[in-house]
């Protein structure tokens, strides 16, 4: 399973030092998922050579303009370029007619459906099942309604042990194996075992994105032994009462909060714009964290699945 | 007196070829007027070292992304970073109400007043006079309600001849001279010369942003002998019939408004993203118009007033 967080952009509120606002994509496999859209997206969705043909899942976490001010040109542009398909937005209300108050005065009648998901923030709800992945929100805690999505991978069948298969098995009994279930014969007894005949399954990939939020642990068990988690770090610790005031976190809160999840990476972004040298906060959260990494833009975190 | 263009962005549509979308600022004295405000176009100050507390007006052409969709994310950057000046936009119908519904959903409460004037685009009118220039719009004819706009250097005062001047001449009389006035004595006779005393006025500046447009002359006479005319070339003329259907001109068209009008120097962008090389676009311009430059981005276009 192909399942890859890219970043394309990680700064907070304003564009600085070449660092551009939130946004990512995470393909898993060959879907691309894009998080936030802040503004110039679409250039950097072209300059990390990410097709925006591939992107049939937006989703938004806030309607802050440095999360989703790209949106309306990125739709422009797939528009331009010819799209058909249907392209589903999730956000939260108030999305919908920001989209739509401005095609309504560029007169423009788009060639595909863009179906607006309402998300209801202040409670964990799945809210797209696909075939290889479940997506659901993560109630944040920011100033105006705000939530992160989480990523889980669709539970693996067993491997079967080719070697091992029995002449003559019927392909409806391997399908059973597969899915973790003994054959049974007549009489009730084992006929074939899930155990012998197959591997066990492959772990389940798992991303979550958590940005823009305060410090708060009541969605911690959702978020435990997540593969990879994206944490916004907007200050450094010196600096919690901004931090609790503005509704953010600091880079030791991101750290701990990664750490009491068991997370097995932390990705921290969403950095202040007071920040040219974003190494202290990186030193600040390995300090709680030892696998922690920035948000660079053009950066990638692979989860592999072995 | 300081006048002139900057092109920050001229790509039509969507941004290629690392070329952003239209904006360009033309700085008058201290003042910087910024003219449509394009995907990115805070960047795009940024990069160019254009201090945005030095904007005071901003002019949206028409409601089309590629024009406008840089503006909220420019006023957020306002915001943050502390302005408390009134923030003056002239723009098409609809505007206010498109920025509007995307503060209240963030929730934000600007620092400062943002005045909108709505434009009535189908006719010529002025819509702002300052000490040092005038602006008056231009109708253009475009898909939607749409606009240019005509900046027009306030007429300059004389110089007086400092070495002619008759000892213990009042100050009134000198206004008077500069004004244009001769000086009579009680018998109505000349006392003090305009002509004797004073050089001729300095030439006014002027500068004309036409974008975007069909090909048309209904305001040629407004545009006549203009120093620096900014029009739209989107296409080369080989793609007439396009630049018909779409309401844009070709390069070969803008040239001949241009020599019609008998302007300075002409300035063509919004190119459309068909074309990587532009060369063709300009060299075809400049078989009908000497004097024509492409608008790239980060080059400055300087009107002297000698």
């Amino acid at each position: 399973m192909y399942f890859e967080l890219k970043i394309l952009g990680s700064n907070s509120a304003t564009p600085v030092f070449n660092r551009h606002q939130t946004a990512q994509t995470l393909q898993i496999e060959n879907e691309f998922f894009l998080i936030d859209c802040g503004e110039g997206t679409q250039m950097q969705l072209s300059k990390y050579k990410v097709k925006i043909s591939k992107i049939n899942y937006i989703f938004i976490s806030h309607l802050h303009g440095d999360h989703y001010l790209g949106l309306v040109g990125l739709i422009s542009t797939m528009h331009l370029f010819g799209r058909t398909k249907d392209l589903h937005i999730f956000g939260p209300p108030g999305l919908a007619e920001i989209i739509t108050v401005q095609f309504k005065y560029s007169e423009t009648v788009l060639n595909f459906h863009v179906i607006f998901k309402v998300l209801e923030t202040e409670k964990n709800e799945i809210i797209l099942r696909l075939p290889n992945v479940t997506i659901e929100t993560i109630p944040l805690f920011h100033r105006i309604a705000c939530c992160g999505f989480l990523f889980k991978e669709t539970p693996k069948k067993r491997r079967i042990k080719k070697e091992l298969m029995p002449e003559g098995i019927s392909l409806q009994a391997i399908a059973q194996l597969k899915k973790g279930e003994d054959i049974l014969d007549a009489n009730g007894a084992i006929k074939y075992s899930v155990e012998e005949l197959t591997w066990p399954r492959r772990k389940s990939c798992s991303y979550a994105y958590m940005s823009d939020t305060s410090y708060n642990e009541s969605y911690l068990e959702l978020i435990k032994d997540t593969d990879l988690l994206y944490h916004e770090a907007t200050f450094l610790h010196e600096l919690e009462k901004r931090a609790e005031d503005t509704h953010h976190t600091t880079a030791l809160q991101a750290a701990q909060f990664a750490s009491k999840a068991a997370v097995k990476k932390l990705v921290i972004g969403h950095f202040s714009s007071r920040y040219k040298d974003l190494t202290p906060l990186l030193q600040e959260a390995k300090r709680y964290f030892k696998n922690t990494y920035l948000a660079i833009e053009g950066e990638s975190f692979s989860i592999s699945d072995e």
